[in-house]
């Protein structure tokens, strides 16, 4: 699967000194490349979400833990230690909701010690360079194995289309959200590429217009055949009959099926059902949790009026210090979801059960 | 039935020689109110949506054209009725899709040659004065009668509800949109006064935010228990059991009892139908038209991309160039309407058919 774009959202420079983005706050207007060469400008880059989506969250944290750790001059392997957690500590904090962060960080902290583990009888320098070498090559392989995720999950996914087909789409779970080609939207840049020639519908998603700002900027910038509507358009395009398939991504997927995906999904799955639209759910097995047994368990983010009455607009756009409810998230049931489409594979919501085995 | 507000949205001045409207453009932020004494003037405050909402529309276009005629200076009857046709005409096609602004101004027509006819014998300046009277008479009447039809429509609205409970609404079918109460918001203000405290989630209504803008304001301005919340919310609200009703305002309604609203309101619909949450659509009997079979028959006014992409923000919030679908109604189909309010009763949809009896 060749990469649509002549760049990635999350690069590690090759001599691994520096963590370079694409500014995501920045589009669609512009295309800006933030390079990063401290903690604290990958702390705030990833706060500030001018890096977003889950594991492009996770990618960033790992890089910007190897270049903190390439740049940082010492001969003493305990300060270098020392640093290394701190820095660790420092990023793991910066979203406290991303589950792929924390993840990313561990995996890095478990490579630090089973290779310092091998280097007992090394002297320092050189047990000093082994260790940046390793980090710098974990933080890649978090990387490569995120873009094998997508190639494999954009395969099962295209396998559910036929040329010239319909698709709508919620949020952002393309290419900026990903390694490479994003989970929900790979199967449409595969598609493209097959000659499938694809008509994708973008969500705007409100309030925060991930649909408007990224999803119909990569589509677009990918050539593919891209209409921008309002979230509550997406019914009168199924009884239009231009829809056939809804592909979002995901947060969170219980035990049971129910999926935590952003705010607005729930509403697209009920309009879906009632079409008789099959929606499939893009989630790549890290974001299954078994332990969360149905989707009542997940705690949904409540943010502020802000983002509702005033972002984004040359003025209010609301009575001031009107009551809104802003979550920012929202729970679909298993009974509207026609499938979860996995880098295993496709599942029914009722298999979800079942990934133990396939993880 | 007493008003919540100090003021209407379209007034005649005592002397008839000002039309003075609150500029619904510059809320919620400004209460501004523009005194009108030129035909230009009001065709412009209807072009440009300062005045709006079908009954509004209306009243403001009825209250013009008896401005213009007692400001017109004249001694000959006949320099009088060209200039009451000129202006008729001129303000006839300042909304075309707005049934009731050619409803008002044809009903001025027919009060224009019904008093002329009975003034053949007397001199051509008491025959201007008589008319001036009747004309203005005529355009209060029009707003007197809209008056009396949202108590009506109020008080069967009122008649389903229960204290304490919760409301959706979408865009505004409110006091601003009307000429006092409002009449999907109608009821609301009768709960209110009568110690039931509804509480009210209004949908933002995208693109043109009339639920944030003008709802959200009307309703908190009236003490009413308001929470703004973005369209694709609605599903996360009525999981949670806030909602026991939809309330929205219709544009048209077809014989079959199919009923054309703001965009958004059939995905509204949807959502309602699989929560059991029942959906009421508020329609003078003036909204009904029974040469329209269903709601197939109904073309739908596609708006410009600008609203979507670029109004009200302070930049860009889409690709420049991006293909964006901006219906400004859909057709929400009778099976998911639990009843259809008029100032005559609550019909069921398939009762449409009989409207003929009640009009």
């Amino acid at each position: 699967m060749k990469s649509v774009f002549p760049y990635d959202s999350v690069e590690l420079s090759p001599n691994g000194r520096e963590v370079v983005i694409l500014d995501q706050t920045q589009l669609p207007l512009q295309e800006k490349f933030l390079h990063l060469d401290t903690a604290e400008q990958v702390f705030y880059s990833i706060t500030r979400l001018k890096v977003r989506g889950a594991p492009a969250i996770g990618i960033a944290a790992a890089f910007g833990l190897a270049m903190c750790m390439n740049r940082y001059k010492t001969r003493s392997l305990l300060a270098f230690e020392k640093e290394f957690l701190r820095v660790k500590h420092y990023l793991y904090i910066s979203r406290p909701t991303a589950v792929n962060l924390m993840w990313a960080l561990d995996r890095m902290e478990r490579c630090f010690y089973a290779t310092k583990q091998g280097l007992e009888s090394a002297d320092e320098k050189h047990a000093i360079e082994v260790l940046r070498n390793a980090l710098t090559a974990e933080a890649r392989a978090i990387k490569a194995e995120d873009v094998k995720m997508c190639e494999a999950i954009s395969g099962f996914g295209f396998s559910l289309l036929h040329p010239g087909c319909g698709i709508l789409t919620h949020c952002n779970a393309g290419h900026l959200a990903v390694s490479k080609f994003g989970t929900a939207l790979g199967p449409i840049y595969l598609a493209q590429q097959q000659g499938y020639s694809p008509r994708v519908y973008c969500d705007e998603t409100r309030p925060l217009l991930q649909g408007s700002r990224l999803t119909a900027y990569e589509l677009t910038k990918a050539g593919i055949d891209t209409t921008l509507i309002c979230d509550n358009m997406a019914a009168t395009l199924m009884a239009q009959k231009k829809i056939d398939f809804v592909f979002v991504g995901c947060d969170r997927v219980a035990a049971n099926g129910d999926v935590a995906n952003k705010i607005g999904t729930h509403g697209v799955a009920i309009v879906a059902k009632y079409f008789k639209v099959p929606l499939y759910v893009f989630a790549p097995t890290s974001t299954i949790d078994l332990d969360c047994v149905s989707g009542s368990e997940i705690i949904i983010e409540e943010r502020p009026a802000f983002e509702v009455t005033d972002m984004y607009y040359s003025k209010p756009m609301a009575p001031k210090g009107v009551r809104v409810y802003n979550p920012a998230f929202d729970v679909t049931p298993a009974s509207l979801i026609s499938g979860i489409v996995t880098e295993k594979g496709i599942l029914k919501p009722r298999e979800i059960r079942n990934i133990a085995k396939l993880k």
